[in-house]
């Protein structure tokens, strides 16, 4: 048996490499590549992902999980190589479950619905897209299909993001969400907006670039095991545990993107570099699922980098950095700027209170079109409806609309729900660090954050995937994702901002 | 036959995906890669190499192989196809006969040697580098074993890097060369040096950087097919044939080292970029061998590069960058300067009068280990005695005597000869040019660059590795590889610098 484990785990390191460098290739191409190389790149990375493929369902894997199952049963349940064997079984039967060929049309289908939508919100053109939209739904529903019974269409979408999550749990947390939000937005509303002109000023590149390297150098990211990168979308990545690595992106006149972009992807890197080393080359080298990612990187960026603790130091090293920019703006009226609130069009780029809004909408259409409440063709007016609903605006064309997000034309749907159960987690963590450090906003402001980062690294971090994503919260936390921490935190702090 | 030709095609294409995938990994790891990450690099690459042979030696690729031979028989023996075949064949017949368990080992040795070399070196200590050569030298007469018959056992060797080309060829031409190289090194050695302190100045990287890439870009190096990054020891490398990229390093109190070390990268990255678009992701999508390959480097570097022609342009625009450097400097005593002779104890700061007997000397040492007729044991005392022979100096050490290059660590035993071949081919292929280009130097003076590359493209680069290097050069020049040109070429560029 031993010897299955071993014989287990030398494949899994194969394919970890051989996802590697998928993921070196990929980097490389948004990162270096000249743009000549674009349509080779494209065919490597096909041809590694169809043999990284064939190895993670081939049959020898198969048999080695058959063989292990009473192994498995013997082990604690809660044991690295009892968690590693269920966890690899899981993956195993997901990807085998979908047949190949069903896998290679769908990867062709998505690859030209992505070149379309990318011209059709250009011209703001739904029309262009629908046939590919309604394909992609057809082909995600011809997938939930491979996945019964189950009860909920939207279930097997959802678990390949949130491994063993319920699209009614989701409903039910989203349910309580809503109305609270909606409320927190109109009372805002209502009262005299912040100054934050002081934001689109002049901010030289080389300077935002040294700044937000002081920050996540303070904030505990290894520069041994990662390095940090320009693209024109800022994101993660990892290459096996010992080389995490993450990108950021400039606006010379708005200075929160690279400032805050940095500090988000920071938080995702200190996940990847924090997992436990044993469990590098394996199926467990990798986060618990992408809404407890997103809780580390919302954590860095907003419950740290937008707290009023966080500018303490940081604001006078800002003004140090930008003394004409920020001439007279005190730390008060700099810290209500970052976190003014105001219902706006585009997701990537709403507020802490306004953003959970804009992932409901998504969800509620993705949920409809899966069961087949909604039909494509409808769906650009039941957003724009939606929208005004809950945000208050309505959008002037479908490019600032439906169209503006590209999860929909890769066929991602089940992505967009764990954007606002990250904040509601990230949120959820920190109640129980607060109740664990008592002197937390302290620490922030003295720039400490090595108890902070251990505490994430022990309670979260280290388990790596070994844990599905309620578990790990509600070992941690004593509850399942719940929104009620998140509810608090944006009430108390957007009480005071805006003098609710 | 068709079926089976377009089957091959595709496999080979594959082969080439996982090619470009290991390449850019060791890209990567030397350009960009943080520290923590060389462990996992390792595996990752180990993995995609085993794959890569996997595929590269399958029966899958025999079978075709054979299924292909008649089909090859029947087309012109000059088309591209069969060429294509021809080249799979002979890369799959050489593949297949050494076996796996050979190769793993090799690779586990090689491995430990580097790493026991490189300490070896900084020591100065051959005898614990002894043993491990021994197996090398043990491994490599035993690879040449598995391609019995042969006339000498250094052929299989040198057919690695040269394909088709025999021991006795090269020593033929390295005894022609041989005897005119000392002499001329013996008569430059009785003149007055000439004045090169100007280039030991402080020369800003940034400066540097700059020029080089005036310089290649000049030279038509294609920048959406390619790029340029810092290394510790440049080279070139290709993810297919349409991104090619080069390294370059600088020394800041030494000028020469960037701006010839970027020609030299740049020449054959010239070669890779110029390569039949139609060959990608196929055998014949590389040079036609290591010599021709250094001959295009070498080309670019020295006989344009240290050409007279070349400063008219660029050493006006080399004042303008470091006037204080050069300010009381002309054309000629630079021009002097950077061509100086002096025989030296490290070959790759040799200059180009005393280069070759550098490559004489190993590959004399290669051959007679590879005969047996010299025993390790014994090497570092004839190493010192064949370097007072032939370039008058006695090396002080063994760091800086036999143990200076890494190639013998890695077993790269026939890698040697083809620097000094590539020479050879340079001059050669230059000769042809002038007679086909009469106002050649006139052109490189005013910069025109574009009827040189245009000349080799057509000549050289377009045909990849259709053709084997004796093959080539014939088809070019009229003649197999010959020393003549090169000694020709060597003989009136230092008769004029000395005064001979």
């Amino acid at each position: 048996m031993e010897e299955k484990l071993k014989k287990m785990k030398q494949l899994l390191g194969e394919i970890a490499d051989l996802r590697a460098a998928s993921s070196i290739m990929s980097w490389d191409q948004l990162v270096n590549m000249p743009e000549g190389g674009a349509k080779d790149r494209g065919e490597q990375i096909a041809t590694i992902e169809a043999i990284t493929h064939l190895k993670a369902t081939s049959e020898e894997m198969g048999l080695l999980l058959d063989d292990l199952k009473p192994f498995q049963e013997q082990l604690d349940a809660d044991s690295d190589d009892a968690r590693l064997i269920k966890v690899t079984r899981r993956n195993y039967d997901k990807q085998t479950r979908v047949p190949a060929d069903f896998v290679a049309e769908f990867a062709r289908v998505s690859t030209v619905a992505q070149s379309v939508w990318e011209k059709a919100k250009a011209k703001s053109d739904f029309e262009s897209f629908r046939p590919h939209l309604e394909k992609l739904v057809e082909m995600r529903r011809q997938y939930a299909g491979f996945f019964k019974p189950w009860v909920h269409v939207y279930d097997p979408l959802l678990d390949d993001f949130e491994p063993g999550m319920k699209t009614m749990e989701v409903q039910e947390i989203f349910n309580q969400l809503r109305p609270k939000q909606v409320e927190l937005i109109r009372a805002i509303g209502e009262k005299e907006q912040v100054e934050r002109s002081f934001l689109f000023l002049d901010y030289s590149e080389k300077a935002q670039w040294d700044f937000g390297m002081e920050i996540i150098t303070k904030f505990g990211y290894d520069w041994s095991h990662g390095r940090q990168d320009k693209s024109a979308h800022p994101f993660t990545t990892s290459f096996g545990l010992n080389d995490v690595r993450i990108t950021t992106r400039f606006k010379p006149n708005y200075l929160p993107t690279a400032m805050f972009g940095t500090m988000h992807e920071c938080g995702h890197a200190l996940y990847e570099q924090g997992i436990n080393k044993k469990y590098n080359r394996t199926s467990l080298a990798d986060g618990a699922s992408m809404a407890v990612h997103e809780s580390q990187s919302r954590m860095w960026e907003n419950l740290i980098g937008r707290s009023k603790s966080f500018w303490v130091f940081f604001y006078p090293r800002l003004k140090e950095i930008f003394p004409n920019q920020l001439d007279n703006i005190d730390v008060d009226t700099f810290y209500k700027g970052i976190n003014a609130v105001e219902p706006s069009l585009i997701r990537v780029e709403a507020d802490e209170a306004t953003y959970n809004l804009h992932i409901m909408l998504r969800l509620e259409m993705e949920i409809a079109l899966m069961e087949g409440s909604l039909l494509v063709k409808d769906a650009p007016a039941v957003w724009n409806q939606k929208f005004k609903e809950y945000l208050g605006i309505l959008p002037p064309n479908d490019e600032k609309g439906i169209l503006q997000d590209i999860h929909w034309a890769f066929g991602g749907f089940g992505y967009f729900p764990t954007y606002a159960l990250g904040n509601l987690v990230s949120a959820q963590l920190w109640e129980k660090m607060q109740a664990e450090l008592p002197d937390l906003e302290d620490l922030i402001g003295k720039t400490e954050f090595e108890p902070v980062l251990a505490w994430l690294r022990k309670n979260v971090h280290v388990h790596g995937a070994k844990y599905e994503p309620q578990e790990l919260v509600q070992k941690i936390t004593g509850s399942k994702i719940t929104p009620e921490p998140y509810i608090r935190y944006l009430e108390k702090k957007f009480s005071e901002i805006y003098g609710l």
